[in-house]
């Protein structure tokens, strides 16, 4: 099956879409939410682990794998998927964000990025041509364009010449692909300025890509300034077509960017927490490291059906958490996970009953309640 | 069940012999590989991967978990076999070894050992009957004597005294057991002494225990020294109760060991090996950071059937390694373990078809195979 993506259904009083997005690695329902698997693994967990999850679709870096093994290399060895043993849909992103997070060691030109390894400071020259071709060797489902991730906060000027060349590089990636049934999605950005956010927009759609991505947002700005930002631009997607919420974020982001009209979210925060002993549950955070939990038998949280809190109590994860046992890290990224992927299946379900403002307020009472009554 | 130990067969032309253990936990076969699970875990595996592999029963540390969670703790929560999710059958260690392993750390007196501890540097003292106490309270099925492991060399004198008061300290853990379905084994010392291993044997088959170690051996000894030792002290043992080599080896030594006599062994070989990237292979040791597997689609072993080597290459796992992935650890030691458990396998059906010595010399054969035919 070739990519496609079906509105099955819009909120009745919100924005919040119910969508399905075909791949030629199988189908998934979107608002959906895509674990951050850097270098071709959601860190400590295997494929097993995440379809027990219930995940649908991981991302990986082409940054990350150009750099190392090189997508050379995994393209020799049949792609991505039989790399890594996932046979589910995978995404990956240009390695724009990342070329934004080495800071002075790239230098962006209109004709590509030139960055150092983060590994061995080796020098490197990235074009959105080549962008493209890293991520065709590479044989995700969908793949993103090479942006310019935005730092915040700039001037209007810099953020115009940015937004522009975003655009132009779009244009290029786009040009570069070679119809073998990936998806190419673009990236908006424009900074935290509404009219050149809005002039990203209506450039990319005047291109026609397969999804729209809203990028460099969570780069510093307050959630009053990210919000709008969403609310204003997501609108000017076309309905049609899956919008992605790059590197976005907590529960409640989640919540309130679908209510918005956001399909697709990444994030590392579930699983980067989990690996700091912060978990997530229906009635807030709960840090695993905190003293309390010592002698405590039950669960994370109590009906939770995830792998870990099925067989672990708090006192044992606390236990490994302190040792400094590698088993903690897998344990608290499957509950973490778990948590993501069925908060979305809730959001799903309740746009499905047009019940999602019902959903919202119930969550967010929720979390008023303390864990232990 | 209580613990009790049967003599299925003896080999016909080596010592080597086959058993079976039954504890409150379930019974398995010997000879038997016993892995290490120091902090109530057995380093980035679930007691799920274990039971996977075919682990039949594993080890944990006294000395560490009295020190981390605490073994009352551990008691409070049911013990240890709930506290980590656990059903088949546990040892632990009495801490012994690991006070040795503490070097200028620890003092020891006729009374027991004082020590610090090498979390927080907080005093501590250990007597016999708390060794057995602490054990008590976790719960498991095989509990083990205190005793002093002897440095290499030592002196006649040093290791006299010592030999003198392992018996002693034997005879107070035999005293303060409590007849709650514990098995005790006590440890062999004497050093590289052989009047001295064989006092200590002696005096430790008339004080009677369930089963018998062979301590204070892998310290810096040759591997001659070594064998003379097994070879030696197994013979003094009673035939009936079950003879537990700690802290060997390589596979090799297990082979070797069983020749000799030997039911039982613990190791960190097998675990620790995985974490830096040396795989155990019937063609001998494989190195995956070598670059000779980065494009080598092959598993690990041709044929193994373990998680690892059914699901990915040694191009991904080399990947993993070099990116310091948390999952190399975890599909590493699954596969060592899985190696560790086939062999002890391999050995008792040989045992138990008259085939030993054709076993060992297949066994040696195919490791001069060179992996690349």
């Amino acid at each position: 099956m070739s990519f496609q993506f079906n509105l099955v259904k819009t909120g009745k009083d919100v924005e919040a879409r119910l969508g399905k997005i075909t791949t030629p690695h199988g189908e998934f329902e979107t608002p959906a939410f895509i674990p951050v698997g850097s270098q071709a693994a959601i860190k400590a967990t295997t494929s097993d682990d995440l379809m027990d999850i219930g995940v649908e679709i991981i991302s990986n870096n082409s940054y990350h794998l150009y750099l190392r093994p090189g997508h050379r290399i995994i393209e020799q060895l049949g792609g991505l998927h039989r790399f890594m043993n996932w046979t589910r849909p995978i995404l990956t992103d240009s390695g724009g964000y990342q070329l934004f997070s080495l800071g002075q060691l790239r230098e962006i030109s209109a004709e590509g990025a030139t960055f150092q390894s983060h590994i061995d400071g080796s020098r490197h020259f990235i074009s959105p041509e080549m962008a493209v071709e890293i991520q065709r060797s590479l044989g995700a489902d969908i793949i993103m364009s090479l942006d310019e991730c935005i730092p915040y906060p700039v001037s209007y000027e810099y953020a115009l010449r940015s937004t522009t060349l975003t655009t132009q590089w779009a244009k290029r990636c786009h040009r570069a692909l070679r119809g073998n049934g990936q998806a190419l999605f673009a990236i908006v950005q424009g900074g935290m300025f509404d009219d050149l956010r809005e002039k990203s927009a209506r450039e990319l759609c005047e291109i026609g890509f397969d999804g729209y991505a809203i990028g460099g947002l969570g780069v510093g700005e307050s959630r009053e300034v990210m919000y709008r930002i969403i609310s204003q631009t997501a609108p000017l997607l076309p309905r049609e077509k899956p919008r992605y919420l790059m590197g976005v974020g907590k529960p409640e982001d989640l919540i309130d960017a679908v209510m918005r009209g956001i399909d697709l979210f990444d994030c590392v925060i579930p699983t980067r927490n989990a690996r700091n002993g912060m978990l997530f549950t229906s009635f807030g955070k709960l840090a695993i490291k905190n003293a309390c939990h010592a002698t405590d038998e039950r669960p994370i949280e109590e009906g939770c059906g995830c792998y870990t809190c099925r067989r672990y109590s708090r006192a044992y994860l606390r236990h490994l958490y302190m040792a400094r046992e590698i088993l903690a890290l897998r344990l608290n990224t499957i509950h973490n996970l778990y948590y993501y992927i069925h908060l979305m299946k809730g959001l799903r379900e309740a746009i499905s009953r047009d019940r999602f403002l019902d959903f919202c307020k119930q969550w967010k009472e929720k979390r008023q309640e303390k864990d232990d009554p």
